[in-house]
């Protein structure tokens, strides 16, 4: 056990991100089973998330829109592998307005046929094109086994949804959302690396032609998909007439894609970057990024010391997201485990000596107890603290980096696969279909995480056939 | 018929409205009952009224956090008058995952008891409260008759749910929210003057102690609930046991407010302002405040024309919400009436004479036709259009006062209220009950919209019982 009841990563990695996302108060259980409730400090995430992926989704040319919760049953049929892929998991309303209903709605796990349906109203001519909409939404699938964030009932998300003239129109905006949208957010701003690929095709989406998907490395080595983006072909086209004219007059099924980022994204944040003692935020995702506790016994110390404080923060506003903790009735050592459970990445102390000699206490969250404290002239603080956000941010990324850099792999049998697996990310030269892929989850519990874009030249074995290949896949356990 | 097929206001205000949400392409109606696709043009809408309202519940001290979709139906019963109030109109999910659930869950009509519940756990000593809390969600009440915006299966909104000491403090934030957060937003930002007031008994939310609402008039003179804040008393607190430690020790129960405003503003914002060329917006609610058509015939007059605008919109990126509407395949008339249709507050028309000139014509929304088209010297043009955003935005508002006043009476007979009220807002002396007040509904249609804060100093007599009382009321029809 760490401080604060918190378990350590050694001793019980699941539990330790159980009992993080309980004291740093981001989410809890409802009443409803597998349904959260989002605490004001996990929701502020999810309002900085959502700040961050609605603007990169703006500046790409889409726009927002919003479509109903309720899907009639009959349409979640029109897709056959979409179906197939759905409705296990589905939660129906049979009853409303004190009538049951004719048809049974499903509360959507996902939009592609409601919104097709629509699409197939606005499209009509190859003008319209491309349609680029985006919804920010709830969404509901039943799961088995949920976990906060990472698989829970109901969650929040984004799920965008377009058409276009052509499959290769189409495939440019499936990988531009990929790279420019989902990539560009979760290095710059989660600072976490991620590996950018395909899916094969028993992981891709139900309904898909093809899938890519970003995944990024836990703590724990396992991968953790944290945004997918599906080339639909022309399978929804098809199944929901979303046609148009083309400028030869010419009758043509449209091309469809659609893409998704969801809550799952603060799982991901909890689990690559936080410790024994807490959350560990970047800069640029945290709600309170610097957090000034000051410290006084007498109440003329108060005096001073508050006094410095309010000259201290005038011009934070709108520079810093900050917060003062007076809480009188709490010691120092209180308030500053407080804002370390919860992750705040810079802590400023200011206490009787400071005012004398004109300094403050700096304390960086990535780097706990002394060796992340210094003392600093409140001159130029504004300047310093600024500095240091982004100093923290990548430091971050770069220990994110490192630890995913050793733990990826490179195997050239099963043997080696079955063995390093364990341990992170193992490359390989595959060439197995289905079959394989299933034999080896069935085995390892590793899955292909994607085949990565960037391809070897040289051709090699696959691990399991024997067979000559040029692709290499990355096998992960994952969540 | 007035222009673009828009039913005029005169000939029937109502399908006016459905012709407005229409062709100003801000929702339709999707292939689930009473269920509204909300197209790009009312999603930005809505993005611009979530921004101004979450702006002012955040800065009177409320954070945002996110609770289940999904209610046991067994918590619906826990509040006697609640239960009744919406168990009619409820949504009923009875199956999940391919299975019976035991028990049915309600898609949540609003959130008291989920949240309840939840509160009940958060709450443990006075120094926890006040808890102030907000949510912004989707909710669904399975209405009879739907319109769009105003009244539809499944809506937007943002609910407020708070827990204090004693009754004073929930009473003082039940009206701060109502004054300082919805009052000030209506009025401000959309342009709209706004009754407040409280409701009577009959018109109260199931389980509230009082209830508060803000009321604007539409250019029928009918009246529309703006924004509505509940007193719960300890109604709920009891219900869900929320309890908390006073400074004696004492377990003391809770005081519970709620609050909310939704996408039916939407609606109010069409029916207040626009007219029969089609949408007004108000220019801080306009998700485009300038559209510039450039206009040309040959490829020379292009490129001068082309070259002014670029010009002239440098550095109006984060100082006008602006669009370049240069679709060559459509004629300059077509373009003007589009954005007129659509509620842009300006626009700017750049020929080949203005480049000569060094002037634009410039035409407001607000005046159709020649009476709101100027031509505008280029010097000085963003100083000019920040200057007229504001005058229009005073405009609207001072527009919809006078309209309001010129559609508000005193009855002092109730056959005065009979016919004055189909014209507007009457306001009488009143001194019924539940059972008058139900006799006048069944008789005029109308209710008492609210009780309004100002109150005369004088007595009166009741205009149905003849009763002296001080009490007045405003009568009118509502949507």
């Amino acid at each position: 056990m760490a401080k604060d009841g918190i378990t350590t990563r050694a001793k019980d990695y699941s539990q330790w991100y159980l009992d993080i996302v309980d004291k740093a108060e981001l989410s809890e259980w409802s009443p409803v089973r597998g349904c959260m409730v989002i605490k004001p400090h996990g929701y502020a995430l999810w309002e900085l998330i959502q700040q961050g992926l609605d603007q990169r989704i703006k500046d790409t040319g889409h726009q927002n829109a919003y479509f109903p919760l309720f899907i009639p049953q009959s349409f979640l049929l029109r897709e056959a592998e979409h179906v197939e892929g759905f409705a296990p998991e589905v939660a129906l309303v049979t009853h409303a307005g004190g009538e049951l209903l004719a048809e049974p709605l499903v509360v959507r796990p996902t939009s592609e046929t409601i919104i097709g349906v629509t699409f197939a109203k606005w499209v009509h001519s190859w003008r319209d094109l491309p349609l680029l909409i985006n919804q920010w939404a709830n969404v509901v699938r039943w799961e088995l086994r949920p976990r906060p964030f990472l698989r829970s009932v109901e969650f929040l998300w984004q799920e965008g949804h377009t058409v276009h003239v052509d499959e290769a129109d189409a495939e440019r905006e499936t990988l531009m959302i990929l790279k420019d949208v989902y990539a560009d957010f979760v290095e710059k701003v989660m600072a976490l690396p991620v590996l950018r690929g395909r899916k094969t095709e028993s992981e891709k989406f139900p309904g898909a032609l093809r899938t890519y998907s970003i995944e990024a490395m836990m703590q724990d080595g396992k991968a953790l998909q944290a945004g997918t983006s599906h080339n639909l072909g022309q399978n929804f086209a098809r199944s929901f007439d979303i046609m148009y004219t083309a400028p030869d007059n010419q009758q043509v099924y449209g091309w469809t894609t659609s893409w998704g980022a969801s809550t799952r994204l603060i799982g991901a944040l909890i689990m690559a970057h936080s410790d024994d003692d807490g959350l560990v935020l970047p800069p640029l995702l945290a709600p309170i990024q610097v957090v000034v506790v000051p410290i006084y016994k007498t109440d003329s110390e108060r005096a001073d010391v508050l006094a410095a404080v309010e000259r201290l923060t005038t011009g934070w506003k709108g520079r810093f997201r900050f917060k003062v903790d007076d809480r009188s009735n709490l010691t120092p050592g209180f308030r500053f485990s407080e804002w370390e459970v919860k992750g705040v990445p810079i802590r400023v102390e200011v206490g009787p000596k400071d005012v004398q000699k004109g300094t403050v206490a700096v304390a960086r969250r990535d780097q706990p107890g002394k060796e992340g404290k210094r003392f600093i002239p409140q001159e130029g603080l504004n300047d310093h603290l600024e500095g240091l956000l982004l100093e923290i941010q990548q430091a971050l990324y770069d220990r994110a980096l490192r630890f995913r850099d050793e733990h990826t792999f490179t195997a050239t049998t099963y043997d080696e696969l079955k063995a390093l697996v364990e341990q992170g990310f193992v490359r390989c030269y595959f060439a197995g279909g289905d079959e394989e892929e299933a034999r080896i989850k069935e085995e390892t519990k590793a899955t292909v995480r994607v085949i990565p874009f960037d391809q070897p030249e040289a051709e090699g074995r696959c691990i399991v056939t024997g067979q000559s290949t040029t692709r290499q896949v990355v096998f992960a356990k994952s969540y």
